[in-house]
């Protein structure tokens, strides 16, 4: 059994040797560069561990470890063009490093790539299910990130509303992954089903952690500045519970204060932050939080699969979440 | 055997159908706009023609006639905003009507689609083999778009480098439309070969001759202003011959009237024109055009089907490529 850096390891060494190095550079050097970016390589590790729960001989996962890495690549991009960021990963975006039109086309490329590297499976009886997963998976991501795109102008969504997008945009891929992995494995349906399910719950437990510690988290543990969110006016889980939860005249305020920009950003961070506390939002989204953490754990545990391969994935979930808020 | 209007009618019923009226409206809309511009639904057709070639119930080919109507329009969207296009079909480009982050997420879901819709074949023996042609042609088309846009800078391509890019452009999808026909028809890998090789030949004989008309065609007959392509300064395949074939003297000329906005448009398209013809060009592509041509039919009279399905096939192509240039 591979520990989790030896197949990180095992990937990265199989991304090298599938670096795209035919003609055209201009279509390709952009797909190398945003590849080689790095980042923690969540989602092909996901594969791999799921694999491995069923079967030792994990190289046979490569290919859908390849495939899911390289479609979240590809929505990178094309997100980045859209959000006109200019920095990912610390690094210059593909859109600013080149041009939006190279990352539109290395985009589109990279999609297909998602595709076609699928079909490099060993066990060619799996290769159509898994293209239907990844077909399945990448409209909801496409919507995933319309909804994204659409919340931005509208006061209405609910905390209902909101779980559904970071669901769509995030989660369902790390359920792929995972179900991707044990279907090269030749993994039962109902261990997949499990798998997937307990993908998504932590992918939403996650996104919902990460709008609280944005907050309420500790600035070092944490690595980015406290108050982020609220200084961007971003429409986080708390923001919207806060609308929910709050009276006519503090619902008004806030509201406000995510329109207007902000003189001192501070004060605008302090003051939001109190009504969220006042109105008991950490308390609320902690316990949602929990309840999709515990849940996704009640799927892995109806896993049927080698133990100690198991408690490598619970070690990984654990990784992402923290046990006390 | 149903005749070509037939079979457009009963693709447009199909695409009808499969309108994708689901949330989020802001995301499909725009497709939904582009799938209805109409266009002579080219590739569908001859997707349809291929299975007719083989069976009867031309139903089972309208998964793979929509997956390439699908992909193509795709292309079309994300295209548009690459070439800042205002007008497609005589209406306005989607990322006008829109806006461009909706063109870029549009395309993309369209492109995932091309491959959902090939998981609808009833032959479900060949759906895998489907997936993996849309694939090889998808990214030809992704590497052909972008070495068009690296000819535009560059005055050392040759005519076999233009040919190999308008096959990779546009000539593949029309064999794989073909292919992908036959494919859900369960024809044999020869007659599926000798197809694919009728389409791509028959696909890059129409865009010489659509590069010869341009200059050379009746107005009338064409439907095009004669001389757009020069005005335009477009590197068609009689620019990049003459260029091949021209003295220091002529060549720097050509160059020069490529690289500097015209005073008096049609005195540049008159003098182009006969630099062109002195040259000796029209018989030369003329001759190049016939070349495919010919190759393309006897690659058609190879394949093994229905005889009237085959003159069916054999019109169409007929209306593509005009008997005499």
């Amino acid at each position: 059994m591979l520990t989790i850096p030896q197949l990180r390891e095992l990937f990265e060494a199989y991304l090298d040797e599938n670096a795209l190095t035919q003609a055209p550079q201009s279509l390709y050097d952009p797909v190398n560069y945003i590849m080689q970016l790095g980042g923690k390589r969540m989602r092909p590790v996901l594969s791999l561990l799921a694999y491995q729960l069923f079967d030792e001989d994990v190289k046979q996962a490569l290919p859908a470890a390849l495939s899911v890495e390289t479609f979240h690549n590809f929505s990178l991009v094309h997100d980045d063009i859209m959000d006109a960021a200019d920095l990912r990963r610390g690094k210059t975006t593909v859109h600013k490093k080149y041009d939006t039109n190279t990352a539109i086309l290395s985009g589109d490329v990279m999609l297909i790539y998602a595709y076609s590297y699928l079909q490099n499976t060993p066990n060619k009886e799996v290769v159509n299910e898994m293209t239907k997963v990844l077909s399945e998976v990448a409209i909801k991501v496409c919507e995933g990130q319309q909804y994204d795109v659409d919340f931005e102008t509208d006061n209405t969504i609910t905390l209902v509303d909101y779980t559904q997008m970071i669901e769509m945009k995030t989660a369902v891929l790390l359920a792929a992954s995972l179900e991707l992995g044990a279907l090269a494995a030749g993994a039962s349906e109902e261990n997949r089903k499990h798998l997937a399910e307990f993908g998504r719950l932590t992918g939403i437990a996650f996104q919902i952690q990460d709008d609280y510690l944005d907050t309420y988290g500790d600035a070092e543990k944490f690595g980015k500045k406290i108050g982020g969110d609220i200084a961007q006016n971003k429409k986080t889980c708390l923001y919207i519970k806060a609308l929910e939860l709050a009276s006519a005249d503090v619902k008004n305020e806030l509201i406000e204060l995510y329109n207007t920009a902000a003189k001192d950003e501070q004060a605008k961070i302090d003051r939001v932050t109190a009504i969220f506390t006042a109105l008991g939002i950490p308390d609320d989204i902690k316990a949602l939080r929990n309840a999709y953490q515990a849940q996704a754990y009640e799927h892995l545990d109806k896993v049927v699969a080698d133990k100690a391969a198991k408690q490598l994935l619970s070690e990984l979930a654990d990784s992402l979440l923290i046990r006390e808020l």
